[in-house]
């Protein structure tokens, strides 16, 4: 194999989850109950929220757990494994519980998006891929929502699979991008497994291909009569491609008595090209050809676009979206908090760090969200610990865990938890939406966001706080853990 | 199938290669022979040099085009190809040529790095997978060669998966990283198919598992005696981390004998704490004990840690690399620069642009490096049309082709044409070399550049000139495009 396509994803696991899961083994804590959370610390290009994705490669992931004899052949000829570890690894399966909110839920700082409950050696070997495919996805739908935004209602296309950062990069990465808000891709291969509409016309090739730009399109338009969108950029979009693309329609559309066709700009200044352009397809009676333009477009540039009456009715958009560019790391992390002991009771764990921001949210818990019963709002978000119910007909007094003096009293709320049961010992209990589904999901939890959250620069911070008994748990656990640094606890 | 994973990768193309491959088929123009350049405008991070990488894997894609049963009913149910377009698609395969400089070869802007010569329609199919792995594996073989520069021989280690883009952001991103410079990675399935060396220890969670942080260690150290790298950080580095693995050590690696271990920090200062760190473990007499550090580092970070005397004998990088977070795009593109008429004359084809950067070097061409005879080292490269040939016994004017007055004159140098033959009539002709052996080329490749062009900031540019026959035949295009701009070649 040369590739990374085929590969099993159990192997795709950082080698340290296997030198922990043989430790556990020989120290006899195999199958002793973690719990986990994925959760994230900073919205890229410094957002108001993400968008959550990735879940269902996560669920097939899950139910494919297994290693080969190869793999296990692998593992011993790196002798730093049991014999005893190795063979177990034969009937290695999931057998634990996860939740997880559904993809497309705007998500924040902090809040626990995916929680596993499992055997310490089952739960550790998830992390790497879980991390991998929840951030990359996430990353990419949080990056496709801010440009979609952006674009006010305009289609935006997805065309970087050139420049994607591998296989998956392009093929998930327009899958995300299409939760996001991106209305198709230029990715042939991500429609046919995913079904995100794939489209395309030509590329400069085909244009210089011919003996010229009109032989080009001509041959296009008879070929394409009912979809041709011709790229007028290769030799001069205003002197020669435009004029070519309407000679083109005239000779092969008009007689057809089509209406619809498309000019695409990969080049040139496209507020100034797209205004001219449309006065002269609208002067020569094409008044629905439509407008894409394709060169390094993201948020900024597509706004900017729009406020200088660029006439552009649709976006392709390469490499900043699929790679999300400006900011090309999601940093979802993966921490334990809690153990089960000998007896199943829980006891919890937090990560100390010199950096409060980096202090975990120990134990077990729950997330709601908070909508304002009238008006559909997101108003707040509200972690708790796992036994603790929220009853909303009653009023609930919150706090910002980094800002004790700021509360806000909710009243007329609906709390909805935000986590829904994904497997349950092992079997798999989540009904997978459709990613249609889910990309209307997306959009409809986009609207209960407040504006300011929004906002591309410096945006309002969605409320995300803590209950009084996660809080004080946690107060707890800090004054405790600064005893044990003092030693008091140790052997 | 819900992943990325076993997917048939002829089919991850943009979509406008099927549509123009059918527009091919339709004019009677699939069989025309083609040329196409791969070439790169602008190096990542404004640096002076990138590392080429991806080859292996091209290799394999082309040796594996073919359309299943299931892909062509899939674009058949598209309703725009021809059914003998479709029918076309079941013994597709490659019968061109493909020439391509050596993975770990250092290139630069511009220069033709892979070119190929096939019918229209193999051509126009290679573009989308061609560029988006030699983008992703160039990308990050020359991240990891500036980070691994900075670390100045210490030991680097690719530490990203769980932040990569996707399944092959991970797992060819560390070979391709190991390509340029990196001794090994965390991700298995890495080590697995390519031989990258992964390694890997513990996570905070294993810490946190055990009822304190010594007895975490020494499970540990019981468990990997010869492997004992000890994470130090969970609590606090030098009151808890560094006395308890000190402790661990004396009590289970120093009666066996063992000198060998290790610790490793992944928050804090890091200057600081590992000189401190450095201190104890010298005084307790653990002075073979290796310090590795990993937290949020690239090529900047480490430079200044060095700078400040930190004391480091090893760096695990994530996400700065797997991403190449700083400048996340690698741009090359396919660019059709020649077709064969009907009795085989080759016509050379150039792609205008109002950039003059942008404009590209049309037809059939070689590459060649010229290195001094006495020195080693790379001087200049330079570019030709394929039938010339450079006679390195005679001196050789160059000149700059965008600042003509710029000459040199070459003399006792060898002038090596970097491009080999990979791909003949649709057979592999290369022997392609082990994974090591690249490295080690690219290492030794990497020794004949002036260090002036290796720096971070602002490097000197290397030479890539044009043949005065290239550099003629490009002017005269340019001069013919204006007429056709001016409509005097349109029907």
């Amino acid at each position: 194999m040369k590739t990374a396509n085929g590969i099993n994803l159990t192997m795709l696991c950082d080698f340290y989850e296997l030198t922990m899961g043989n430790g556990y083994w020989k120290a006899g804590y195999q199958d002793r109950i973690t719990y986990f959370d994925v959760f994230f610390r900073n919205v890229p290009d410094e957002g108001g929220y993400a968008i959550a994705a990735g879940l269902e490669q996560i669920v097939d992931y899950v139910q494919n757990l297994h290693f080969t004899e190869e793999d296990i052949a692998y593992l011993r000829g790196r002798g730093m494994f049991d014999e005893e570890f190795l063979q177990s690894l034969r009937d290695f399966r999931f057998h634990g519980d996860i939740w997880a909110v559904p993809e497309g839920t705007p998500i924040f700082p902090g809040e626990p998006v995916i929680t596993v409950r499992a055997p310490a050696i089952e739960a550790q070997l998830l992390e790497t891929y879980m991390l991998l495919e929840f951030n990359h996805q996430s990353l990419i739908a949080t990056k496709a929502s801010r440009i979609c935004r952006a674009a006010e209602g305009r289609t935006v296309l997805e065309f970087g699979s050139r420049r994607a950062q591998g296989i998956a990069g392009a093929v998930t990465g327009a899958r995300a991008a299409f939760i996001g808000g991106c209305a198709g891709t230029a990715c042939t291969v991500s429609d046919q497994i995913y079904g995100v509409p794939a489209a395309g016309t030509m590329a400069h090739s085909w244009v210089q291909m011919f003996s010229s730009e009109y032989e080009a399109f001509e041959h296009y338009c008879k070929t394409y009569p009912t979809n041709a969108v011709l790229l007028v950029d290769t030799y001069d979009t205003l002197r020669s491609g435009v004029p070519n693309a309407i000679k083109a329609f005239n000779k092969i559309l008009k007689p057809l008595g089509i209406t619809k066709c498309g000019i695409r700009l990969d080049s040139g200044d496209m507020a100034y090209l797209t205004r001219k352009a449309r006065d002269m397809l609208d002067k020569a009676g094409w008044t629905e050809c439509k407008i894409t333009v394709s060169n390094s477009l993201d948020e900024r540039l597509i706004r900017d676009l729009i406020r200088q009456g660029a006439k552009i009715d649709s976006f392709g958009v390469g490499e900043r979206l699929i790679t999300s560019k400006s900011s090309p790391v999601f940093g979802g992390v993966y921490k334990l908090c809690a153990v089960e002991d000998e007896n199943g009771n829980r006891i919890p764990k937090i990560k100390i760090s010199e950096n409060i921001g980096k202090i975990t949210n120990p134990d077990f818990k729950k997330l709601y969200r908070f909508y304002d019963r009238e008006t559909g709002q997101a108003e707040a978000d509200y972690i708790c610990l796992r036994e603790e119910v929220v009853d909303d007909s009653k009023p609930l007094t919150i706090c910002d865990p980094m800002a004790r003096w700021k509360t806000k009293t909710m009243e007329n709320y609906r709390a909805v938890e935000l986590q829904v049961p994904i497997f349950l010992k092992g079997e798999l209990v989540y009904e997978l939406p459709t990613l249609p589904e889910i990309k209307a999901y997306c959009a409809a939890q986009m609207e209960t966001l407040w504006p300011e959250v929004k906002r591309f620069e410096n945006p309002h911070e969605h409320y995300v706080d803590l209950s009084e008994q996660l809080m004080a748990l946690k107060d707890e656990m800090l004054h405790n853990a600064g005893k044990r640094r003092s030693g008091e606890t140790e052997k």
